[in-house]
């Protein structure tokens, strides 16, 4: 038994996620802390460590080959996290410093959606692939691009942000002040947005998304609703799936993959999304591609995937 | 004097230029042949060999680091050029091996536009850029795409398609069968399209463009137009800016280039259509990467341009 072990940590908003994993991408346990309760970085990362040795501790494990930290705007060459709105930790905030003075390991950071797709590769579907780019659905639209087996960085860790490349010129404003943007349309908050469109152009329609007020409504609900056949909910799917399909088609003329996976809330919808999706991107791939993209749904386990796919990062030094 | 030498091998559907480059990327002399009088692709590799036997014999050299070859439908990975639509010699041609046959070096293939950036990087504007995306803007729109230091190539040596990325969906109709492509909206075709268009819905337009034939019109003709002021030609490459700048901003988000470059003929209309780049470019870019991408016109000397893309493959194995 030579096993290795990584740590993976997810930092969101509300909680962060510490996880033990095990080199065949097993998550063997894991801790948490709030996030938002900490206002001093210096005590957020001391609370970490104590966690992080706990784990070892409690694992009889003495040496930990590293720590991979997905992070939102976390930059994978200066291991900092980069004035993210939803932390109290404002401005430029050396994560990867602040760790290392405290764990004596390899510390790796990077945003959520390359961490994810990092996962995949190393833990998940993508296993052996040399070229592929997720999508993570969720508040807004992530990717992750592997070209040649590794993660693209781009000049300052900013590739992949393809949630921000225009679908539609002049179409929906987005929250980057500009329009048309992917993540408007493809994202969970997108697909609530075309649903309430939907809404207030059918008058007549009383399914049971009518009954839930706009601020309460969630992508979920509208899966449910699809799945149960409810017609302006299985519009919406036919909708997203389009405009997906779109952005995905679009993706391999840049980088020639042998898979998209689609990752995140909104792909549990299943093939009520999945079913537009793979007719859109037929429809709208290049001929020369025709037949040689596999779609695929992340093979990373619900639960853990967000401390894989940090855990991985280790492995990308 | 320790220079080496490679051959560049331009393939077009009319003419076949080959050019003895030296490494720090001046074409010494050139030979060509046309393309389109040979039926026997043995013969036509014959004769590129003894053109190139006597570049070397002209030029006092005895060896040759290997030969690079743009050519339409060039694959990087297999060596062959496949199904090309404009050349005599149909189906999958192995010119790797052909010309291996017959001069024992390394022969790399590939097609146009990812010669072009490659071209870029080794001896034009790019050279030392570890990122960054060329759009050759021709009869089509082709592209290459620079990480790390590398081209692009995909798994099948199909990266780079940027031309059929989707700008408009549902857009103009494209030669491969779908519409919006980004090459119908800003090809040397698609500058000469938006200005039929433009004429088609100005009837009282009676400036230079209106004197010319549709079928003989040219993006040259439209270019120089613009250039003397002609407001319908400014408009043209007002719209065709606006097209590129944001296909532009959106490979922006795909890997985080240092620069773009443009190359082709379109681009030698110079500000009238850099300007409106330039304006929807920065219109169109996501925040998080503004005032870190150069706008930048390609390096390459005009008349050995695509040669030295050619030669420039042979330093990307």
């Amino acid at each position: 038994m030579n096993n290795t072990y990584c740590i993976g940590i997810d930092i969101g908003g509300t909680n962060t996620d510490i996880g033990l994993v095990r080199d065949d991408g097993r998550c063997l346990a894991k801790k948490n802390i709030p996030t938002n309760m900490y206002f001093d970085v210096e005590l957020y990362v001391s609370d970490i460590c104590d966690r992080i040795r706990k784990l070892m501790y409690e694992h009889d494990i003495v040496t930990i080959e590293g720590i991979g930290i997905a992070a939102p705007m976390g930059n994978y060459y200066t291991g900092c996290i980069e004035n993210a709105a939803n932390l109290n930790f404002k401005g430029v905030i050396n994560l990867s410093e602040l760790f290392q003075q405290r764990l004596d390991v390899p510390v790796v950071v990077s945003n959520d959606a390359n961490a994810a797709a990092y996962g995949e590769l190393v833990y998940g579907g993508a296993r052996g692939m040399k070229h592929f780019v997720m999508f993570t659905l969720g508040t807004g639209v992530g990717s992750g691009i592997v070209v040649d087996g590794k993660l693209v960085h781009g000049k300052s860790g900013g590739a992949g942000e393809l949630g921000h490349a225009i679908l539609i010129p002049e179409g929906r404003m987005c929250g980057c002040g500009r329009k048309g943007c992917l993540e408007t349309y493809c994202s969970a908050t997108g697909i609530c947005r075309t649903a309430l469109e939907l809404m207030k152009s059918t008058p007549d329609y009383d399914g049971p998304l009518s009954k839930v007020s706009s601020d309460s409504l969630t992508s979920k609900m509208v899966g449910d609703a699809a799945k149960d056949g409810d017609s302006l909910a299985l519009k919406v799917f036919e909708m997203t799936g389009y405009w997906l399909g779109i952005a995905m088609a679009n993706a391999v003329t840049f980088s020639d993959p042998e898979a998209i996976f689609l990752f995140g809330g909104p792909v549990k919808a299943g093939d009520v999304l999945l079913n537009p999706v793979r007719k859109s991107f037929e429809e709208h791939l290049c001929f020369v591609f025709a037949g040689s993209v596999e779609i695929r749904v992340s093979e990373l386990p619900d639960n853990d995937a967000a401390i894989l796919g940090a855990a991985a990062l280790v492995k990308a030094k």
